[in-house]
């Protein structure tokens, strides 16, 4: 059976490639593995039907042959473990994959999600530039630590694994705010990444619904 | 070679077990493998040597022969891997487990972890109050999908793994804030996790360290 995942009928991203669906493309991509997409409208994803599948109704899951999965990094993790090119094969730089997938989203994401949060929610708040301000130098903490430990290396270890897939993709999500170029290297780690034919192939998926959906 | 972890030297939660070594120490009692720990100040976590360990210069990290790891998920997971009694038998089961444990860390645990910044940081500000009210909200919302999920069941899917162990972990965050307690699946969850005596043995270490501190 093809797997099966789902993605925003109408992102709002507009188109961006920042949704969750995009990392978990880019992963099937990259090994090879064809996958139909369903589209979900935001009312679709409170649904109990969808629930059923993620209870946080959120978007992407991942379905194949009665195994139904929710969270990126879950779906992600077992697309490497089930297909050759995404994690190395050795026991220990596997482990080192898997941890830089967990230090993506557990300690470098939640500043820069907070940040985008911050811009939607608390824009018309008097204390926005406060808090904008603190938020930014948290992410701020963080790029830097990436880059010191990045320095003049191509990926995060020894060849790209999934570990580089997931933390390009939290990066991205710092959009145009000038943050991520502010450090030369970790800038041409992710244009790297957004050089790779899969991302390029992931993207294009993504960008077609969106376009799609603005025609209708 | 015993595997050496490292935690606080003087816990900032003192001893109440919500500090990331907790965590660790829970996965390796519940495997039965004994370990080594390496306390640390903070002045050594963001000193050269402890950031070649862990480039964000936090606890825990992981060393066993030659293999260095950070980020408690990442460790975690090579606990469970290596050993008997934290992942399911079968290939579905294992990978719902391990999705459940990037829920506990990247849906779940962001906004716990928002509220107790917010404490911490934000509590002399003029808009302490209607933060504290939306991250509330978000924790919440959180709560109320993940205590729909759980019903009436023991744990998260069938028998205890790797992912109630996260989860378990992250909702203790919540501390007495009584956010858990609204639910009283959720809170019976919790109890049921602490009851285990793979965790009681970890929360006991880790105290014995803050009260052995308090001492000298």
């Amino acid at each position: 059976m093809t797997p099966i995942i789902t993605a925003f009928a109408n992102s709002p991203d507009r188109g961006r490639g920042l949704a969750r669906d995009t990392r978990v493309r880019w992963a099937l991509e990259e090994v090879g593995q064809p996958y139909d997409v369903r589209l979900l409208s935001f009312a679709e994803m409170k649904a109990p039907a969808h629930l059923a599948l993620n209870p946080f109704g959120q978007i992407p899951t991942w379905e194949e042959d009665g195994l139904a999965l929710f969270e990126s990094g879950g779906i992600i993790l077992r697309i490497a473990e089930t297909h050759e090119g995404l994690l190395p094969s050795s026991e220990a730089g596997r482990s080192r994959a898997i941890m830089w997938m967990f230090a993506a989203v557990n300690t470098v994401e939640p500043p820069i999600v907070d940040r985008t949060m911050v811009f939607l929610f608390e824009r018309e708040e008097p204390w926005f530039e406060a808090r904008l301000e603190g938020v930014e130098a948290q992410c701020r903490r963080r790029l830097e630590q990436l880059s010191a430990w990045l320095g003049e290396k191509d990926w995060l270890e020894d060849g790209f694994t999934v570990g580089d897939l997931m933390m390009i993709s939290v990066l991205q999500r710092l959009g145009s705010s000038g943050m991520v170029e502010a450090f030369p290297n970790l800038a041409a780690y992710v244009a790297r990444g957004e050089a790779r034919p899969a991302y390029q192939a992931a993207f294009a998926a993504q960008l077609a619904v969106f376009e799609a959906a603005q025609d209708t």
